[in-house]
């Protein structure tokens, strides 16, 4: 199997498709391709949102404000899964996590560039680079990628790591990583900080706000805090958007006071 | 194959179908994905559009305002289909159509409780709840989805009927069911209301409007009535957004003067 | 293979996708949905960079706003491929494009009307008429299309071709064909114009603009003039929209001078 990841809107994630099946009979599943555009960190986070819910894979993601210039394509082997893209970190917080799936964690991460001729065009690697790579290791299997010989290993990659939030006995912050298309507003703060408070309110930037397991369980258009389906802090409004309601996007700082 | 139908944008339908695909190689296609948030009503009315069409198939189905809450998940049998979603009424009126298709009507709609345990998250039963249960129900079959220990037979559900127009011989009052992407407000009047007026006109909500089977009938940004893909009559604009142009939105009553 | 083209949004094509799985069990491809509204020119340019990537396949695409008119329809052979589709131009240049792919150019285009029976709707074509045609017509083989009872040769179709530029030693002018969903502003003019501008400017419409490789090759929102995925000039900003930074949209006309 080979999923597709990008910020292309429509159409171009087809041209990869129609790519990818000359070489391979393997099945195509999108992840997505409305990542906030050119957004690497948000799509760094939501690929570990969704990749480590799947089988064995080649993952091919391209999300990619450098294409064109002199960044490295990559595969990175991460378990029996392999990713595929661009050299900019997107998808190294992806590969910690499903090598930890799998094994004894980020030793099993292994890197290597994808030597590619001048492609077709300098601006759609998605097709002529990311996709023929993807294909080809489905087709010569996870397990051997090494042999091909376009690939090297290297330790010499641009990495990404999410912010860590300031956890306190008295509360927390952190920033919002992501606001889904539901306006949920996605901390890094971890969930374990409402543990006691599911029922009770919360201080979130100096202003209570009621701390609930699920959206319904406060009236329509009502502030709330929960715990997402990441296990993070989510910032809330029951059919509603969090992010207008509490006044945060990404990057905004958040603070919970307990 | 398997089918998914959600209100949930993306990219949260790709962790639904990774965890499928570590249940089985069933096909999986979409429905759509960005039914109008928490309508129940709306996303019950395009399932009855669109999952006749299919062959026999599990649909998975969360258009779910209460996920978190107690309330309950569903698997129901309608012909040789079965359909996987949240107690709320989302999924019957499909229901009884897909047990019409196939046999003599509703009585072959069959309704179970889906007994699940404390899922990962509250927020996201569609990934954690209901994408489960439907590879689980696929790979049991649609024949003896009640020897699955997860399922109860149960007559203590919600059931949902869109609203009877009321049509008398000089005309007919409905109201807008949904409004489709092109602007088109679909109202629940049937559409033999228009039977012999096609070539002339109908009053809508006092105002007279060309009735045409064919949006390109009337000239570029006019007003028309017709009879949609649904069978229902439709208020449009040729090339333009019905919706707008009538004034009406969702749950707008709908006046025809013949 | 069949692929899917449209510009029906949501969920329109899921019917579509029903009715062509209770006819084959063909691997399904949606090429795109988004298509711009009724816009056949913008469709056709489309087609041509995405359809030749594939392998032969069935392409089904309705952009259709002469829908329930006494349009044909039509199955237009091309190499190995077929299409199917309105007759309102849409195919040809696509057409034309897999035919030079697989042999000796347009000459092996064959066009034929496809005949059908009064459709359930006058509305829905893409339900009632395409996608049966497309099932259809994979089924019996894109070799064999003539040997069915619902085909005619026909060179009495709707043609389309894209405006040609007017190129000379000094500078060209041509048109927007289409923006893309990066606010890529895609021009008619052949990349080739830029050759030896890569480094330096080019005046656009009387004012200088960088000639790049890369849009990252300028700063962040800064313009740059490049050769695009279709190997046009195309008039973009980096993590920007080209389109309002030129002051272009479809169909402006653009003059470079050299």
């Amino acid at each position: 199997m080979i999923t597709l990841s990008s910020d292309f809107g429509s159409p171009y994630p087809a041209a990869m498709k129609g790519v990818i099946c000359r070489v391979t009979d393997a099945r195509i599943e999108d992840i997505a391709h409305d990542f906030p555009r050119q957004d690497v960190r948000a799509a760094a986070f939501w690929l570990t949102q969704t990749l480590p819910y799947f089988p064995p894979a080649v993952h091919c993601v391209v999300v990619d404000p450098g294409v064109g210039t002199d960044r490295d394509a990559l595969v990175v082997r991460a378990g029996e899964h392999a990713l595929v893209g661009p050299d900019n970190g997107v998808l190294l917080p992806v590969a910690r996590e499903l090598a930890d799936d799998e094994t004894d964690g980020a030793d099993d991460v292994e890197v290597f560039t994808w030597a590619y001729d001048d492609p077709a065009s300098t601006t759609f690697h998605g097709r002529d680079v990311f996709a023929p790579a993807a294909a080809a290791v489905h087709d010569t299997g996870v397990d051997t990628v090494e042999t091909r010989p376009e690939t090297a290993p290297t330790d010499d990659y641009a990495d990404l790591r999410f912010p860590d939030p300031a956890v306190e006995s008295d509360g927390a912050t952190g920033e919002v990583l992501v606001v889904d298309d539901f306006g949920n507003a996605v901390t890094n703060i971890p969930g374990e900080v409402l543990a006691d408070r599911f029922g009770g309110t919360i201080e979130v930037d100096g202003r209570d706000a009621p701390v609930r397991r699920a959206y319904a369980a406060v009236d329509r258009g009502q502030q709330l805090v929960t715990i997402g389906s990441h296990g993070n802090v989510e910032l809330a409004v029951n059919r509603g958007r969090g992010d207008e309601a509490f006044g945060v996007d990404v990057e905004a700082s958040v603070t919970l006071s307990l």
